[in-house]
């Protein structure tokens, strides 16, 4: 384990929170949030110098980064990453209890979006911005970005991508990991240009076109009004869920279609596949509420929005899916668990991955049948070589095991069988709402802080895809020779 | 496709399970059941005559069995008995909807013991019996019975006791298949006497004794009281949960302890890991129940009762846990998924997949931490081949998908969330009883005819392991040349 190096990484980290952190100061400069202001500025100070005293202490004679290294820098980075970005809400008092800061940072840094807070419409301007900047941030990843923009001289810094990047299979769209992070960034950034464009012309306020493209771009979801984007118009909630299920799609397809390679994008699986679930899904649970809304154009616009939200697992909501029927919700939370395109923002198993696992069911299938017969899983005319499909399999078992664990855990609070599981689901999947007492019109606020721990570590799990922090607290990673 | 061989052993099950139903109508002409005496001769002949019809009409020239045979046989089998074994209830006008006789029966059969029936004590004595012993004909196996008794020539017989037993490997104990069949018959049959006598000994009337230990036998969990067992003494709750816990051991144990091999047996870590689990879940069931007994022995017995019931999947109660601590039913929730121990009749994963399952994760970290070095998962000090690892992830895959599914369509039926995802699980894993609506002291008699036939399907899925129900009904199995 080098050591210094994951430290060095870590000093890094600590700095870019620090310059990420001016546009929230300049917010609450605009809205003339004196305490918010101080607040954010004493901690960009306190991390550049911590940042600074890492960076310079720590500098690494050997830059070398092996798969341990990045799972270790990634882990740490994201917890570290949100304890600082819990700082404000603490200290300009506006969440004043430190758990409950911790949790809504790990939720906005996951891009899980399920918040404590009870009084939305309360809070600052600065604090509100910073919230959904953290959906933006964490969406395509912290350490993709400094990649991005720092030199980075190591060679194997694919391991770091690796660890930080969702999917079964991380594809790299071109050769340097510098040029592909700064290709996917500009995408990033672009889109979210582009959303906020599309909301200003259908009449939202500038602050609030700007954090929900930030939160939708991140497959986050935290919203600035108590009931979510229930209040907005039609128009305004189309464009949100059309962006929803654009931010869910692999990000490499965007590079390609800008490449004029569209038969590519054309031919993949991963993606029809994503699509025609949403249009099933839809479709059924449209018929499902059409007697509550008694229109068919009100009960289509709901339907998608909701599953467009939950399988790209932002969790916005457009009204309180809460009082849907049992059948659409069954549906909605089997939708959980599936999430979006490997590549993309979105959290869940990754669409990928279910695919992947079909098709070695259907293998298997085949297999009994013709037992003599050289069956091989393949996608997109590739075949996918065993250790791929070995590790979907042994991933998905250990996916069901921590989910049933925090369930387990979740279980001694004082809440019904629906509101404990889909809590466990829902933060584990970084969805955001869930069903029962946190649905989508309620908070997590009544857990325990022990239980708002718990679930801000399934947060960290789910979107890390469980390995870099499984890893990071086995203490035979630490070791110096290994 | 060998379809005269499928037909000639579908013939030789339906003659079986003739022979078979002469036991309940001895009881009901004990009982003096006259109606019901009618309705089992009436069947016994009628099944006597389509069983030689098709033994003799297609005799096979070739008694060559594939494993693809063996996955035919062994489902069709099983749902034609379910079919005959319903009609007893349906002729005799005690369950006068067939699709409520066909969920009973398959639910016996399944060694489930989710039952439809409200007024379960109105009920004649030989329908009772009947419906416990179909729990005991199906808890081992209904072709293992065929095997142990019919003289076979088929050199391929143990593609049948593949499809049959559960687990994730099959072992023999003795090399001829006859021979196994016939010493785990023995062994069971020994057993369940046993426990006849134990209960005997508690002052449990004699009828009583012998339904309960076909039931607990089995682990099916069919009763014949309203309340379950509450009703009875500690001392025979505490011989039922001995034994629950005896008939979800691997049978092959009990026939390496009669030949006094007793290092292998100490050596089972499938053994320990079950006995474990026993021990770890009902200590924290009890002192999570306390409050609710204010004693300490009451708390201990109702949740060691509960834990061994879950887990070997029989589904018999000692008390309503249904009024339960949410703590205490996420607990009992966890455990319908991983069930008993191979080769035993208990259902659920099977603790030695859920072994496999953790070992292999554990592989896999360790395989991040040192990409280069060769790992194998062990069992017993033996290595478990890649394809059996392999099967058992592709298994839990499938597995959550088709309860999902089945959690789907329940959802359209008027029940909470917590009913329908119980009710799906706890068929599937062929429990019985659910939280909710459907819980221990409840029946499934509420859903509709549909989700009855879906849960019935469920129960099958379950009970042969998926891949059998799934080739019957893949057109492919049946093609003659392939």
């Amino acid at each position: 384990m080098n050591r210094r190096m994951v430290i060095y990484m870590i000093g890094q980290i600590i700095k870019l929170e620090a310059v990420l952190m001016v546009l929230p100061l300049i917010v609450s400069a605009c809205y003339r949030e004196f305490y918010c202001s101080i607040a954010f500025a004493a901690i960009i100070i306190f991390s550049l110098i911590s940042g600074f005293t890492l960076t310079i202490l720590f500098k690494p004679k050997n830059k070398i980064i092996y798969a341990r290294e990045g799972f270790a820098i990634v882990a740490l980075a994201w917890i570290i990453l949100s304890l600082i970005g819990a700082l404000p809400f603490y200290i300009s008092g506006e969440i004043p209890n430190f758990v409950n800061a911790f949790f809504e940072t790990v939720s906005g840094f996951t891009t899980t979006g399920s918040t404590i807070l009870n009084d939305i419409e309360s809070m600052s301007r600065s604090m509100l911005f910073w919230r959904s900047f953290t959906h933006w941030i964490g969406g395509m990843g912290v350490l993709v970005l400094i990649m991005a923009i720092i030199p980075t001289d190591s060679g194997r810094a694919i391991h770091i991508l690796r660890a930080e990047m969702a999917g079964p299979v991380v594809g790299k769209i071109v050769p340097k990991i510098k040029e592909n992070a700064k290709i996917l960034y500009i995408i990033y950034l672009a889109l979210t240009i582009v959303e906020i464009f599309f909301l200003l012309m259908g009449g939202m306020p500038l602050f609030d076109s700007i954090v929900h493209s930030l939160g939708t771009a991140g497959t986050g979801g935290f919203g600035i009004k108590a009931d979510s984007l229930s209040g907005y118009s039609p128009y305004l909630q189309w464009v949100i869920t059309i962006f929803m299920l654009i931010f869910a799609i692999n990000f490499n397809l965007f590079y390609l279609l800008l490449i004029r390679n569209f038969s590519t994008v054309f031919k993949n699986t991963e993606l029809w596949c994503f699509f025609g679930t949403v249009l099933v899904a839809s479709g059924i649970i449209a018929y499902n509420i059409f007697p509550i809304y008694q229109n068919f154009g009100d009960s289509l616009r709901h339907s998608v929005f909701q599953v467009a939200s939950i399988m790209s697992t932002t969790g916005y909501s457009s009204t309180d899916f809460n009082l849907w029927p049992e059948s659409a919700k069954g549906i909605l939370f089997i939708l959980m668990f599936i999430g979006g395109c490997a590549g993309s923002t979105a959290g869940g198993l990754k669409m990928s991955r279910v695919l992947l696992m079909f098709k070695m069911i259907i293998k298997d299938i085949r297999k009994l049948l013709h037992p003599r017969s050289v069956e091989s899983v393949k996608i997109e005319g590739k075949a996918v070589d065993n250790s791929t499909l070995h590790g979907v399999g042994t991933y998905f078992a250990l996916y069901i095991v921590i989910i049933s664990i925090i369930f387990i855990i979740l279980s001694f609070e004082p809440f019904d069988f629906q509101t404990n599981l889909t809590a466990a689901v829902t933060c584990f999947n970084n969805v955001g709402p869930g069903f029962g007492s946190i649905g989508p019109m309620a908070s997590f606020s009544e857990y325990s802080d022990f239980s708002k721990i718990i679930l801000s570590a399934a947060m960290l799990f789910g979107r890390l895809e469980i390995y870099p922090m499984l890893l990071a607290f086995y203490p035979r990673t630490w070791m110096k020779k290994n």
